[in-house]
C-alpha cells in the first residue's frame, strides 16, 4: 500500500482525512500543483448536508445531494481518492492507519466534522434519527412515510394517533426545516393522497429548549420563522426540553411541568459533538477539546505545537483574524479547506501567508414551499425574496453542473405543481409491523421478496 | 379495518395484489369507476424494473425509476392504496389476509410477478444479487463500486484481480444490459478516476447456458449483440452452466470442462420463479402451477374454475386469442392489467368482453452508450438507431412527466460526457473488508458515523 502510494517520495504529501466540504475543496484548491495529495473518506461520494432534509422529506433524491469524489476529482491528477475509515494518528512518525494500511504525510488536514450527540442518552438514536448521512435521511424518509402508510391502514383512532404525530427535537436551521417541510407535506401536498386518514390532521410539533426558533438569529428573524411555521400548521413549543425518548413517544419538560407525547416519528435536529477520529486525533496530540469536542486551532487554523497538522470545518474552533468566531457553516469550511490549500501553495512558493478571515455569507432557514428566513451579513431578509435567494445560492453551490440542472428542474416542478416524488420507503422488511424494523435499512440481504 | 374500508359495500369491490406494471395499469383503468378498489402492495411504490439495470451502473438514481402509488392514483378517488403484504387467500369466502386484516372482494387481480431463482441453490444469493427491486439494484451498485474502490486499496495483485473481475451469469436482456453497462462504466467512463488501478484491466464475463446471447432472439440479433458487447471488452461465455458460486468466485462447467473464475463480484441475471402468493394461490385455489410456478389462465385471464380471480403480468402463463403465448415483459403485464379493467367494466355494463389479445411491441436490450439490438414484431434493429428507439420508448413508458424530463436529462447528460454521477456506495458499514458485509444495506441503524 504505502510503496504503491509513494512513488514520488520527493513530493509534498498532503494527506487529507474527511470528503466534506472542507477536504474535498481542500482537495480541489491543491489539484494540479506539485503536491502528492490523498484524500481519504469512509464514503466514496460527498453530501450536500444543506439540502439532506429534502431527500428526509422526499423532496429529492439521493442522487441529486450526493457527488462521487472521483467524478469531482477525476482531472486532478496528482490527488487520489482512498475509500477508508482513519483509524489513528501518530504525530511524532506523521503517519495515519486507515483501513488498509498507513500513510506518512508532510502535512495533515483533518475534516472529519461532526456527528450527533443525544446529550449523553445515546440509546435515543435507535427512536429520533438524525440528519447527518444519507443513510440518516433515507431513514428518517422511511419512518415519516411509514407513518402516514400505517396510519391508513390503522382503523383503531388510540393506535393510529401516535402514527400521525411528528415531534422534531430542536429548532435551529435543521429542526426549522424539517418541521416545515413534514408540516407542508402533511397539510399541503398529500392532502388527496389517503382514503382512511386525512393527512391534515397530523401533528408536527418542534420542540426548542430556547425561548425561541433559530435562537443564534436576529429575535425579529425568529418571529418572523415561528409565524411562518405556525402558518403551515407546526406546534412551536419553546423553553422546553425533552428528558426522554422512547419507541412510543417523547417526555418533554417545559415551564409547566413534565408531559408525554404519543409519537412514533421523532426526528433528531439537536446536539452534535466531534467524530471520533476528532477525539483521536485530540488524545494523541494531548489537545485539550473544546465543547463538544471540538478542537482549538491557531489562526492559520494549525493545530497548537502541529504547524503540520491542520483542523478545518466543523471539527475545528476557529476565531478568524479579525477576532470572530467562525461557525459550524458549509461555507466557512470551504473558506478553510481553500484557505489551507492556499497557504501550503504559498510556503512553498516562499511567499508570505496571512491569517484566515472568514468572509461571512450569513445563513438561511427555508420554511415550507416558497419562504425563508435569511440571515445575512449586512441585512435580514425574509418570505418569498429570501427564498429565491435561498435557491438560488444552493443551486449555484451543488457540485456538478448536471445535478444542478436536476435540482433546480426538481424545485421548479415542486414550486408549480406542489408535489413531491420520491417519497420511497425503501429497505423496510415486509412482513413485520415492529417499530425498530422499520430501520432494517435499505439492505439487500433481506430484499421483500428475497428468494426462499 | 374491514369496517372502515368497506363503507360502500354495495358497490362492486375489486381487490388488486401488487403493484407493478400489471395492477398498477388496472388500478389506473379502474380509476372515476363505480367500482371499489384497493390496491395492496408491500411497496409505497411502483419500480420502472426495465431500467433498474442503470440503478445498479449508476447511471440513474432510485428517485428516477420508482413513483409512489399514491401520486399516481391520487386523483383516482374510488382507488385506495395499502401498503400491505398480502399472505392468504380463502377463495371460497372471497377473502384475503394481509399484514393489517383482512379484505373481501368481488373480484381479485393477482399481479404478484416472479423473483429470482437460483435453480434450488437459494445459498448463492448472497454471493450474486439479482435485480428485481431497488434494493437489489441498490445492491448491485453497492457490489460494483465497492469492488473497484477495494481494487484500488490493494497493492496485492493476487488479492486485486478477484476484485476487477466481474462474473454476470445468464445472458438475457437483463444479463446483456447488465454486462454492458458495466463494462462501458470500467473500460470507458472510469478511465481517469484511478490512480493505482486501471479499470480497463477489469474482466467481465457474461455466462450463458445457451449457444448464443439472448437466445429467444432472432440469431442474427444475437450475433450483432456478441459483437457490440465483444468491442466493450465483455467475454461472452456459452454453452456454459455455472455450478457453483460463493464469495471468492464461480464455478462454471463448459464444453472444454469446468473451472473456477476469482471473483468477488458476481450478478445473477437468470432465471425466475413464481412469488410467494402465487404459490399460496395455487395451493388454495388447487391450480397446478406450470414451469417456474406460473400459473395457467383462461383465455379471459381468469384462473380456471374461479371466474372472479384474474392472473396478470409475469405470474400468468396466458396464450392469447391468437394462440400465441404472451410473453413476460412490461408491455404485456400493461396490456393485460387494462384488459382486466376493461373486462370488467364492459360486464358491468353488460356489454360482451371478447378474449385477450397481445399487441406484441418487441423488446430490446441496451448495450452500452448508444447501442441496442431490438427484436420488433415487423422487423428487427440494431446499432444506434435501436438505441434512440429504446430512449425514446423509455422516456414515454416513464410514469410521471418529472420524471421523464430527469431522466431524458440525465441520457442525454451521459450521452455527451460519458458522465455517470450516481455511483454511490451506501449502507455499506465503514470499518469491515468482509464479504458478506458489504451488503450490511443502506441501513439507518448503522451509518458510517453513527454516534457512541
Amino acid at each position: 500500500m504505502t510503496e504503491t502510494s509513494h512513488n514520488n517520495n520527493e513530493r509534498h504529501r498532503v494527506v487529507i482525512v474527511g470528503g466534506g466540504f472542507g477536504g474535498l475543496f481542500a482537495a480541489r484548491k491543491l489539484g494540479a500543483t506539485g503536491f502528492d495529495v490523498t484524500l481519504l473518506d469512509k464514503r466514496n461520494f460527498h453530501t450536500f448536508q444543506p439540502l439532506l432534509y429534502q431527500v428526509a422529506a422526499g423532496m429529492l433524491t439521493t442522487g441529486d445531494v450526493c457527488t462521487p469524489h472521483r467524478v469531482t476529482l477525476r482531472r486532478k491528477k496528482n490527488v487520489r481518492t482512498l475509500m477508508s475509515t482513519v483509524y489513528d494518528i501518530d504525530p511524532a512518525r506523521r503517519t495515519i492507519r486507515h483501513e488498509a494500511g498507513t500513510l506518512t504525510y508532510d502535512t495533515l488536514i483533518v475534516a472529519t466534522g461532526v456527528k450527533h450527540a443525544y446529550f449523553g442518552n445515546d440509546q435515543w438514536a435507535a427512536d429520533a434519527p438524525g440528519l447527518k448521512t444519507v443513510e440518516h435521511a433515507l431513514r428518517m424518509r422511511r419512518r415519516i412515510f411509514h407513518a402516514f402508510e400505517t396510519a391508513e391502514l390503522t382503523s383503531d383512532r388510540d393506535e393510529r394517533a401516535p402514527w400521525l404525530n411528528f415531534v422534531i427535537v430542536g429548532a435551529g436551521p435543521t429542526g426549522v426545516e424539517l418541521a416545515g417541510a413534514i408540516a407542508e407535506l402533511a397539510h399541503r401536498t398529500m392532502v388527496d393522497d389517503f382514503r382512511a386518514i386525512d393527512p391534515q390532521s397530523a401533528r408536527i410539533m418542534l420542540v426548542e429548549g430556547a425561548s425561541r426558533v433559530l435562537p443564534v438569529y436576529p429575535e425579529k428573524l425568529s418571529r418572523k420563522a415561528e409565524a411562518m411555521l405556525a402558518e403551515l400548521g407546526v406546534e412551536i413549543v419553546t423553553d422546553t426540553l425533552v428528558s426522554d425518548i422512547d419507541g412510543d413517544g417523547v417526555v418533554m419538560k417545559g415551564p409547566d411541568g413534565e408531559r408525554r407525547v404519543a409519537s412514533h416519528t421523532v426526528l433528531w435536529a439537536a446536539g452534535v459533538r466531534a467524530s471520533v477520529f476528532g477525539e483521536i486525533l485530540a488524545e494523541r496530540t494531548g489537545t485539550r477539546p473544546e465543547r463538544g469536542g471540538r478542537l482549538r486551532v491557531a489562526p492559520d487554523l494549525s493545530l497548537p505545537g502541529y504547524p503540520e497538522i491542520f483542523v478545518i470545518g466543523d471539527l475545528a474552533a476557529a476565531t478568524d483574524r479579525r477576532g470572530r468566531a467562525v461557525p459550524g457553516l458549509a461555507p466557512a469550511a470551504i473558506q478553510q479547506g481553500e484557505y489551507v490549500a492556499r497557504l501550503l501553495k504559498r510556503r512553498a512558493a516562499g511567499k508570505p501567508v496571512r491569517d484566515f478571515a472568514f468572509r461571512d455569507q450569513g445563513s438561511m432557514a427555508v420554511i415550507g414551499r416558497n419562504r425563508a428566513v435569511g440571515n445575512l451579513p449586512w441585512m435580514t431578509v425574509s418570505g418569498f425574496s429570501a427564498w429565491l435567494l435561498w435557491v438560488l445560492v444552493h443551486i449555484y453551490a451543488l457540485i456538478g453542473s448536471e445535478r444542478r440542472l436536476r435540482v433546480m428542474l426538481q424545485w421548479v416542478w415542486k414550486y408549480f405543481t406542489r408535489r413531491t416524488g420520491d417519497r420511497l420507503i425503501t429497505g423496510r422488511p415486509p412482513n413485520t409491523r415492529r417499530l425498530h424494523d422499520r430501520d432494517a435499512g435499505e439492505t439487500g440481504t433481506n430484499p421483500p421478496d428475497r428468494g426462499g
